[in-house]
């Protein structure tokens, strides 16, 4: 590809996005507009916000640019949550470490790869985008030692950043556990896998079982009872008939509304359920609803418990330790919060659980495997005469003006790629739905993860190898020369990365600023189908999508840093507004309902040392290719380094994410502890 | 390699089985060798096995055998604890399966093959011994439905079998966990990462902490302090001072017996310890001591310690907890059995443990790849015609008589390859040492793991990859050819198989029997050196070589079985061989100190099931080359159905052998509940 072919696309992108920005800043003035750009803020501090947008309203503004980023840490911390913030610091982390990069790769590195072979240079836009990689530098050149003192200089800086950020994250972990207002969750353990016998009911086994076994803390139970929809039915004529006959019982009906529209897939069978609370929970309840509840019980099966405790050590004590001696009964866990509990799944027998997650495993594996056809396909549009060799028919369609060629190769490679990526989230979020996480957090956790290792195989390494010779799928047959052909490969797909920059990134980040989805959906139902404003309807942060476009962004830079430098100035650009729009959207548009406690930074991290190691690694295979021994020497430590950077981080940070430490729930002991109330009976409400 | 020179090698070795066995009746019925064949039952019964052995004490007999097979399990649990009895269903599991498959194998698949091909037979005893294997089956065979059969009952049987064994062994275990007399380790906890503070002694904080946190079951304490070796000669000055001043004061010096002689290599530091029970624990002491202990604290650098409970629970729950925020700082573990702490790695900064695993595990590895010198050149003496080829000198030589060759090729491989294999336990030992376990027990089981990886890696892989072609080191860098491979080359390797299962397993079993080192040891001592007798000498058994070795033979076995059938019978001759051996060896020889409590299970789990799948996926590669698309077909869903079994295991059960369930902590709570008496006072007597 040319740099002109680049600056086309380039150019195409900033006109976007300067559209978008503009159109942003005109449609947020618009009070029709309010309920779809300041959800969080309408259904969190009401009525204040709908004055003052009446002048100046048609005139794109930067106001809101300044507002993003005048709110501090502790401000996003008290709007959004940790996991907000923990987003936030990546973001922070990647213009850090890429402002650096950027630095001293295109003033240190980029001379050097132009200047690297003595060749005749035509004007800068009619060069080739090679003449700027690795490619361009000669064979033992003398120069290539300062590739691997940039390549250190990142590397300690990374994970010096890296580090820090960690231990930030972890002490807001930690803070966040301990805040005064007791987050009930901490004091309740899920409990599945209940035994069932003939002579007690549920109840009374879930009773004996924790007032035996942790009498101290122990303190009341709520059962969650399973109504398959057969069931459900007769339970509803039996309850109308009782009803005629005692109409003032109003209280019985706690069935937990349907949750579905939080997610579009997979909240389905979320409304058969029904709350029974204990007599000891809701002693007000009377004579009538006791027989209801009793009655239940002879019908229904038991599927979980929500257990009480005094205290957070209590709970986490409870949570932590191995009941029975099998480990399929009892299963104890803590508690999702009540808004996070994912009710639809709470009732699936733990026993199948395991084999639900390998299934999904498999799932989702095929279903990457299944992927590569649509990007060998895209792959072949930016590599146009291997197209034309494989498909000769096409010469005809690609004998067209230059400009076009350079649209087709510069642009709709990665447009395509960016419509067939839209429906990864949504699939895998199917996936982890079935693998059967009992809180929406988890679901979205694990979503995330998948979504992630999918775009790291799909968009890296096969458009990596595919790039080279189209269907070379024989190259991971060889591990050994994996680091050669990533060298070979690498500087070669630099082109593609950065126009999947210009596309996936900067266009994206506008859209997700625009809100078209919810532009439209607000437009139709406000001036087609007239119906009532929807005060409830605040989507959440889909970090399933976002986590794993920011992290992989992060991937292309670190990898095309040292080898093609020309990546960097388009990447700071995205990182920097995706800084503002995402804490904007935070702040306005999404509402936090949920929160994983910042479990998302061990997948930042992990992915992020992931791809420190790729890039050593391939700087490795070019320093071999470039027969620089002395360069090559040097990386091994590199690796070995931050390879032990990362165990070490492991050792000292990473245990915090996975259990709370007792101190913490000994030490709020007094006003950790726990008022009896019963926050699950709350219903799930949106 | 001919029936011939097999029929020579097994003929050497069942002479040589003979002689032992016969030498061992004899042997031991002298008196002067009792110690060395009856050192458990002489430490553990006295002075009642000295008489009787006087008549007929010249002739062989076999009534030891009929007494080795007379204990019930219940007997040897008794005697030699659950890791035994682990040890003794291993045997009987592959005693089991391996019935089935000899019968299986010999009748239904060996005569397949003998006439899969249609050739002139000569005389059994010449017949090459590739005749007996699939090599010698036609491409597209109808037979092959046959082995795929027998794959698919071995694979149903085995999981079955082994699903029985594990349940059973996690029955024992939790039976062991709940006996009558508590075993003190339950109740106990080892503090490592005790953080240093000027103003309180060591000893204070650990009480202030777990009085803080876990009042309701903490007992008291003991401090482990680090002396140096400088630090030992001025205690030692200042003690002798203060002894001279009040020489009354006998109890002071409690510093542990060195325990040198349990492993050879690793406990030379183990003397620089000393334990200074607190004040609560000896109240009895009086003054001079607490001025002593007091200096020490001074002095001394506190190491760890031991924190006991009044429940097991409360032990269990403090030892799973994660203490504070900071990881590596109050580090809990439950506290190994008083006769099983590791007192030299007691003291290693917890800090440090992490980095020495690594550096562990790149040694082992080293090690492991540097073994592949000798292997290589063994295999080069199976395979005449190769290395005559490449060392043309040894010509001359080789122009010897055919017995000579035959002798060559048939034994001397396997016994070179047993000497360099007597030096990988000690070494292996001694990495597990560096990594830094807190007890004798885990110490032999890592140590056991690291001889498992190594004996499959070199004598299972590198004699299957160098037995083809010498030197194809590059036979691992293509993954998805591995199957294929393996397949072309494990039906020629059967006849070194054979070989190692001759000498490595029979006659390694009767100098097993023999104790020869001992018998030397014995003899040295009491007629050369005329030292007094040592009853205190008796030896644990050797789980780390002894567990390696039968699960090796088990995966010769397994891969062996439908591919080469010819070595079941002589598979099946060591196990039952193995059973009498090692119940006779268990029961009179070596004396059990610790015991893991079952752990070696899951390991003998894993390995078994390594086993089948990878004799699932060689003839799935076989069946790939013999063009038999039906077998390969249904080789594939057993490949599944295998890890699937393995995975339901791994759910159900493995989750027992990682921790202990509460359940059983809190049920035997009356007669669970811990007198306060400090077990870690014990000096640990050999």
């Amino acid at each position: 590809m040319k740099i002109s072919a680049l600056l086309t696309s380039a150019g195409i992108n900033i006109g976007l996005c300067v559209l978008f920005l503009s159109l942003y800043s005109v449609l947020r003035k618009q009070p029709a507009n309010v309920r779809v750009y300041f959800g969080r803020r309408i259904s969190e501090e009401h009525s204040r916000l709908r004055e003052a947008f009446i002048l100046e309203r048609f005139v794109p503004s930067t106001g809101w640019i300044v507002k993003a980023l005048r709110y501090t840490e502790e401000e996003v911390l008290a709007a959004a949550g940790l996991d907000a913030v923990a987003f936030n610091r990546m973001l922070v982390f990647s213009i850090r470490i890429f402002s650096l990069a950027a630095l001293l790769c295109v003033f240190g590195i980029l001379p050097l790869h132009y200047y690297g072979q003595n060749i005749q240079h035509l004007r800068i836009p009619y060069e080739d985008l090679d003449i700027f990689t690795i490619g361009n530098v000669e064979k033992r050149s003398r120069w290539l030692w300062v590739h691997c003192l940039v390549l250190y200089i990142l590397s300690g800086v990374a994970c010096i950043l890296l580090y820090l950020e960690f231990r930030h994250i972890a002490r807001l972990r930690l803070l966040h556990l301990k805040r005064a207002t007791p987050n009930p969750g901490q004091f309740t353990v899920l409990v599945r896998g209940i035994p069932k016998t003939k002579k007690e009911s549920c109840s009374s086994a879930v009773d004996d079982f924790f007032t035996k076994y942790h009498a101290s803390s122990y303190l009341f139970h709520q059962i969650v009872y399973k109504t398959g929809k057969v069931q459900k039915i007769m339970t509803g004529a039996k309850k109308a008939c009782r009803k005629l006959k005692n109409f003032t019982d109003t209280t019985v009906d706690q069935s937990c509304k349907a949750i579905t529209y939080r997610c579009c897939l997979c909240g389905a069978s979320s409304n058969s359920f029904q709350l029974l609370p204990t007599d000891e929970v809701v002693p007000s309840r009377g004579k009538v609803d006791l027989d209801d509840s009793s009655l239940n019980i002879d019908n229904e099966e038991c599927a979980a418990a929500f257990v009480f405790f005094k205290t957070r050590y209590g709970a986490l004590v409870a949570s932590d330790v191995l009941q029975t001696s099998n480990p399929t009964k009892w299963v104890t866990d803590l508690a999702p919060e009540p808004n996070d509990v994912y009710w639809s799944n709470i009732w699936l027998p733990y026993k199948q659980l395991w084999i639900r997650r390998i299934a999904t495993l498999l799932g989702s594996i095929v279903f990457m495997l299944l992927f590569l056809a649509p990007v060998t396909f895209i792959n072949g549009l930016s590599q146009l005469d291997q197209l034309q060799k494989r498909l000769p028919f096409l010469n005809g369609i690609l004998k067209q003006p230059h400009h076009l060629v350079q649209l087709i190769t510069g642009y709709l490679p990665s447009v395509i790629l960016q419509i067939f990526l839209y429906t990864v989230a949504p699939i895998m979020m199917l996936f982890s739905t079935l693998e059967g996480p009992i809180s929406h957090s988890e679901r979205k956790r694990s979503a995330c993860c998948k979504v992630l290792y999918f775009l790291i195989w799909n968009v890296f390494f096969v458009n990596v190898v595919s790039g080279t010779v189209l269907k070379q799928l024989d190259f991971f047959s060889s591990p050994k020369d994996i680091p050669v052909q990533l060298a070979k490969v690498i500087p070669g797909q630099a082109s593609f990365f950065i126009t999947y920059v210009l596309t996936s990134g900067w266009a994206s980040l506008s859209s997700e600023l625009m809100q078209l989805f919810g532009l439209i959906y607000n437009f139709i139902r406000k001036y087609v189908l007239r119906m009532k404003e929807d005060t409830e309807f605040v989507p959440s942060f889909p970090y399933h999508t976002e986590v794993p476009k920011v992290l992989l962004f992060g991937l292309l830079g670190f990898t095309c840093s040292v080898l093609a430098p020309l990546i960097l100035p388009f990447l700071l650009v995205y990182f920097f507004l995706g800084y503002v729009v995402y804490r904007n959207q935070l702040l306005n548009v999404y509402r936090t309902r949920y929160d994983t406690g910042g479990l998302y930074w061990p997948i930042i991290h992990n992915t992020v040392i992931f791809s420190l190691v790729l890039t050593q690694i391939i700087c490795l295979g070019v320093f071999g290719l470039k027969v620089s021994p002395v360069a090559a020497g040097f990386t091994i430590p590199l690796i070995i380094f931050t390879l032990l950077f990362n165990q070490y981080c492991r050792t000292r940070l990473l245990p915090l994410f996975s259990t709370f430490p007792a101190q913490g729930g000994r030490a709020v002991r007094k006003n950790g502890t726990y008022s009896p109330r019963a926050p699950y009976r709350v219903l799930p409400v949106p």
